[in-house]
């Protein structure tokens, strides 16, 4: 996706061979024609999965789901990074391993907003190694739903994540798909 | 704003005299029709007022926050409510603390995103203590920026933020301002 390109290559900064810094656009500052564009792109690309449902891990996949949700007019459904205090016993968790932030949380959904009817897009901001996409699979197929497909914004394709996701048989989409942070260049995929 | 009233008459649930449960559509679950009228009805409002940026508080926001951006072609800002990993030493900070978590966070803002002259519309799903945007506030003052104005989904007029906010002499508009959860009864003013 060429806008979602060039925006990395302006505005994104080299944190270090791990890490792409690009909070003045997708995670603390959100460029609203960008996330826009995001939501298309994706519906364009899923349209023909027969999607019920956009799922997203709360936070910064909420700006490109709701976009995305938009134009498929299905419903969101925020994955919560903690349990809810208005959430009582009707719910689905999964311990999910964050490396970003060297931490653990407990993914989870209530029961009454997925059926074995779904068709599910997950979508997210990043894919790095795949462990919150796994929970995020883990939940909607517990619940005997269907993982339709995964859209992500940046893919880190030198982490474990893509691979992991391919090798399971899931549909992924990524809009830009980064080889290597080396030498402090962004070097994409394609 | 009628749509909403009525979503949370048929969809709202009371859990007790203080908490409203909207999962379904705002907080867990979110609607997607919903949120785009949410944000065409804070454009309306705010619109004579030179808005800049929109900004709202992790993660309940961001879907109307969105939204609102996309309506008046400005960037949204999301406040974390802990520091990046990414976010080195230039940033603001101020404690907040959450009734309904009964817990301490810092709220985070980057000082490349805010300058002198934004002119900020703030957005948050609920206002209830007021603590939120009253943190909100704080940094965006610091900044040396205008709280242009504040919009609410849903305020619970029985609790003291929308006194605190009216005091210090803030534009708040609240598209749902509740009255009392007594008795199971979900009660409007107006």
């Amino acid at each position: 996706m060429d806008i979602l390109k060039q925006m990395i290559l302006n505005k994104g900064r080299v944190v270090n061979e791990d890490i792409l810094k690009v909070d003045s656009f997708l995670n603390h500052q959100v460029d609203y024609h960008l996330m826009k564009e995001i939501g298309s792109e994706f519906f364009n690309y899923f349209k023909k999965y027969n999607i019920t449902k956009v799922f997203t891990i709360e936070s910064s996949g909420i700006a490109p789901a709701i976009m995305t949700a938009s134009e498929f007019k299905v419903p969101m459904v925020i994955l919560k990074k903690q349990k809810p205090n208005t959430l009582d016993t009707n719910f689905y968790q999964t311990p999910v391993k964050s490396f970003t932030k060297q931490s653990m949380y407990n993914l989870t959904l209530s029961k009454d907003y997925i059926s074995e009817n779904d068709r599910i897009l997950i979508i997210d901001d990043f894919l790095a190694n795949g462990e919150a996409a796994k929970g995020a699979i883990k939940l909607i197929e517990n619940a005997g739903a269907c993982v339709a497909g995964i859209g992500i914004v940046i893919e880190k394709s030198f982490q474990p994540g893509r691979e992991i996701l391919d090798k399971a048989g899931y549909v992924v989409y990524s809009l830009a798909r980064i080889n290597s942070l080396k030498n402090n260049k962004i070097e994409f995929i394609d």
